[in-house]
């Protein structure tokens, strides 16, 4: 082990894609102009990676741990970024601006993931930009917090805030659904998919768990919640999602790391100052 | 003086749009299915409203208070956000949103401010991104910085900060613009340019000022200081950034509370938090 590994604990990760994700990847093994830099456990790179799968495009999956950036990801992107493509030679990143490109630049692969009327699209932008500036650093806050450190009754305050952005989210769905639009699948939806089936680290990891209310159990929000358990459902089962997610004793070592706020990711040193999404 | 009024002391603000922006004003002051809820002094709300103006697109002009907003205004947006566009009776906000919205739901209104390639738009989309997320709020930690409470070396860094943002965004422009991508206008230009019109607040009211190199005197980094001078020359020249822009003897009050941070607004509060853009 380098010294560099010995200093970085984030960096001792496991090396690959497991699971369902694991023949994903070694679909998309052959060398490709469309290439994706990910790291396989990274919700973000995800956001990108069910696009990618949704869409059936052709690309090459290239394992990046960001831990130790490799310099073919340097020249691309001077922070090592990952999700970036890179498309016949030049560079993108930024999550939501690679899902949004590959909508635009692959218009023959249906499924379509952005409406065609441009009040409805940009209704989908309000709410993938309220997920990423208040549902994600929310997720984060509640993981991250700390009830030994900083006090029991700040981690109920972290879990309801958290719950109060995923009910306000859900009551600007489409009343039947499934998803977030209606019957088919959007980017608000994918946006939110990969924080969606990381949820039970809050079970796994937080004293009195996620706090969602069960069935039957929402009080006068029950329909809201009813309505955020169908999204879930709907979400989970999706195979572009399947696909793209591996074994979860994977994730384990790497959330715990998060659940003791000891993580060196950027999002959780933007967590530790108080701030969101970097 | 209303009991509310008394205990907020930022909605003392100049009731309206002075300057050139009073006549761009009283032209749009018809009822019209285009409304743009503004408040005059608001660098987000001059984003939309530069689109607006540059498409010439039909639309009412609605002065809001932001400290005392109106039921309306509610009843659209439950954050009595500015800008909000109401089109058709329905609400959509945040200021990125509502200047692609434009963008897209007027297609026959030149100049487009979108680039048709995928590649290139979601280049102006990274560059969007790095607007919001570094430059405004580097802006506003340094306007904010309180030397005499926490000491003239924050101050320095946070001026150092801001300067490093604004070389990074001139390092990535069209060699010879005069604008980011080339020769035309496009929405990365116009979601900074407000800011660029209001970068004399350092001079102002900032031991030291803003600090940017004069002509000649950018040592290394004189042609990136170059091509910034000759943007922001490009973008104050423009006629639609002109004609939403008021008297600076108005905006004087409202900085001035910026920059003894005492402002209430959501992103000075934001900033006394650690965090960017709300």
């Amino acid at each position: 082990m380098s010294q560099q590994k010995q200093s970085h604990p984030d960096s001792n990760l496991y090396p690959e894609a497991t699971g369902l994700a694991s023949p994903t990847v070694k679909a998309h093994a052959a060398e490709h102009p469309l290439k994706l830099y990910a790291g396989w456990f990274c919700p973000f790179v995800q956001r990108v990676w069910i696009v990618l799968e949704e869409k059936k495009i052709q690309y090459q999956y290239i394992e990046v741990n960001p831990y130790h950036k490799p310099q073919s990801l340097l020249e691309l992107n001077p922070r090592g970024l990952v999700p970036t493509l890179q498309h016949n030679n030049k560079p993108l990143y930024e999550s939501t601006v690679l899902c949004e490109f590959l909508e635009e630049a692959y218009p023959d692969h249906p499924p379509h993931l952005q409406p065609s009327d441009p009040y409805e699209r940009a209704r989908t932008r309000i709410w993938t930009d309220f997920v990423t500036t208040r549902i994600i650093p929310a997720y984060h806050r509640f993981l991250q917090y700390q009830a030994a450190r900083d006090g029991a009754e700040g981690l109920q305050e972290a879990r309801a805030e958290f719950l109060r952005y995923l009910k306000e989210f859900a009551a600007e769905m489409h009343g039947e659904g499934p998803f977030f639009l209606g019957e088919e699948l959007s980017l608000v939806d994918v946006v939110l998919a990969p924080w969606a089936v990381r949820l039970w680290v809050f079970d796994h990891f937080k004293e009195g768990g996620l706090g969602l209310p069960g069935e039957g159990k929402g009080g006068e929000d029950e329909q809201v919640w009813a309505r955020w358990r169908k999204w879930v459902a709907a979400v989970e089962g999706r195979k572009s999602l399947k696909e793209t997610t591996s074994a979860r004793e994977h994730y384990l070592p790497i959330y715990q790391r998060y659940a003791d706020d000891v993580a060196q990711s950027e999002m959780a040193k933007a967590t530790r100052l108080g701030r969101g999404v970097p």
